[in-house]
């Protein structure tokens, strides 16, 4: 089981060192977890002088999975575009065709004060993302800035997706529904985008190999209203690159603790990248500050998806669980009555716990 | 002043009549309105086979400005693309060259409890969404469905912005943004279109001449967030036309009451379409049970931006508030210890209290 750790920029290395403790653990119980740690993002460019270095790719495509930090920083912005931290996200997930990505939008009973929404809107909130992470508009061609026949400057890109891309990831997202409640959302916008208009009709050609599974369809401006009225309509929602990248980041925030999100980015064959949903938080890096267990979760994620540990996963789960139980908050998701505890701190508590 | 008046589909109708009796009452107080009514919509094609029929169109290219009730319903969704009822909408904005589209989202304080949201995180809400409306993936080519090289089909669409496009709907953003609280925020993913690191750099130039208001930048996946976690950190939000699409709905939803939101979408000289946020709710057309203050606030919209007849404008709006403050209430806010009324009851009250 051979995992590339990529620790990132930011609060990245201080929270990938605490999953990296949970897996000891994990290790030292019996698993045949070996890792080894590459550069991406701005420490990539700063080791390298690439975002994605080729050091860190040859590590990445030998390994079963990848545990990631985060990547950015200011210290980055002013790089060209091709050296950009989050150009090395962007370069790992089309390299090694990471086209599944999952987001879990979930509310800890325990952190439920933490929502911005009223507790009987969100209580028990359980929603799972599919976002198409290979295709749509992030990746297509032509895109570019040039000067138009008219001699004028106008940039553009191109949303585009093939019947095979869009088949593959219907496959992924009613598959999790068949493991959830067998109700799945498409979201489109396919009364004006003929790219989402061919994505519904492909949509309804594979539901037909999942009887059991019921779709519906929505359009992405109702969507993201629909997950303020009511997100708990929801079960799994799968979307393209763009959508998905929008809808994801509100569901996360509807449970006021996006520092608990883990995510996944699966290949066809369950080798996967795993990392908050969270960024890097700049502010804060280096202070022992951030909440390691949306890494920790990752890592969960890791062992259940490209490991089949499903066991160890509900270990690290169960003890993330007890942590939040025993009242240890770190400071994004502290309230009055808890115990305020640091990146470490926190780390501590979830090895005990295991 | 030339209204060319669109009843359209669903309750459209409804909300329309009450809006035209508030016209009316205006109109004997002496302003010259002169309104003359046309199909749009699935009630354009049922009468001229189009959803923006040559009547319609002969006669909104006469008039000043358009109120438009709402499209869409159930019994048009199997009809061609080109003959949907929102094809009607799409046309008449590029038609008119309607490329800014207002959409306030306001909380009114009488109806707090209908938000999602926690009172403190909403209460006070006052946000202007500012929506480029005729330009963007809506509108640009190449699109389609098609095979490709590799004999596999693909569908398309083109995300296009020109220089100018970008520049006019800058100078509407700044523009509201100084008779307001001179704070606006563009919303991109420059991080990874090309096509929104344009639009980011023509604001930055526009902004040089406007030191008065204080811009700022946000990729729209944080903005989809911030919406949630802080919404009143925003005055004035302005972006393309599909953000603009998702991010609207999302922040008019954080009120909880849809059904009072009014919206404008203007050309170069102020000429206008006017229309309620809402759609046409097919499920309770013809039940005298619908929401006209959203409509009714859209013609006061009118009277402000097309006619500049603000005084007239603050009429309308202050008799709105009035009748929410009387307690009278649609099913759609209805709370207990409100009095329920009607869709032309809430006409009746509005006019009463004009
Ligand atoms: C950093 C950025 C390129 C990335 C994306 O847009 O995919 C991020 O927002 C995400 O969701 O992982
Ligand atoms: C009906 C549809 C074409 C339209 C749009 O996407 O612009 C609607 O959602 C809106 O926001 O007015």
């Amino acid at each position: 089981m051979k995992i590339a750790v990529l620790p990132g920029d930011g609060i990245g290395p201080e929270i990938i060192a605490q999953a990296r403790r949970v897996l000891d653990v994990l290790r030292q119980d019996g698993l045949p977890l070996e890792m080894e740690e590459a550069p991406l993002g701005g420490a990539g460019y700063d080791a390298f002088g690439q975002p994605y270095p080729e050091f860190t790719q040859k590590l990445c495509r030998a390994a079963d999975a990848v545990l990631l930090g985060a990547v950015g920083g200011p210290q980055y912005d002013n790089l060209d575009r091709p050296l950009r931290p989050e150009r090395g996200l962007l370069a790992i997930r089309k390299d090694l065709n990471l086209f599944a990505n999952l987001r879990p939008a979930i509310l800890y009973p325990e952190l439920a004060n933490a929502s911005t929404l009223k507790p009987e809107v969100v209580s028990g909130l359980d929603i799972m993302i599919v976002r198409e992470l290979t295709g749509d508009i992030y990746f297509g061609q032509p895109r570019g800035i040039a000067v138009n026949e008219l001699g004028e400057r106008e940039a553009y890109n191109t949303m585009r997706y093939s019947e095979s891309e869009i088949r593959r990831i219907a496959h992924v997202a009613f598959g999790i529904a068949m493991k959830r409640n067998k109700k799945l959302c498409s979201v489109d916008k396919a009364n004006v985008l003929e790219t989402t208009e061919f994505w519904k009709e492909i949509f309804i050609d594979v539901a037909r190999e999942y009887p059991e599974v019921g779709l519906s369809h929505m359009y992405v401006d109702n969507a993201a209203m629909q997950l303020v009225r009511n997100p708990k309509q929801f079960d799994v929602m799968v979307t393209g690159n763009i959508f998905g990248d929008i809808l994801s980041d509100e569901a996360s925030m509807l449970t006021g603790s996006i520092g608990m999100l883990p995510s996944a980015s699966l290949d066809q064959n369950n080798k996967g990248l795993y990392e908050p949903s969270h960024g890097s938080a700049p502010d804060i890096a280096g202070k022992n500050l951030a909440n390691p267990l949306a890494t920790i979760l990752s890592a969960a994620m890791m062992l259940r998806y490209t490991f089949g540990q499903e066991e160890a996963a509900l270990r690290v789960e169960s003890a993330v669980k007890t942590v939040l139980k025993q009242g240890y908050r770190t400071a994004d998701i502290f309230e009055a009555g808890c115990e305020k505890v640091s990146c470490s701190g926190m780390g501590d508590a979830v090895v005990a716990a295991l």
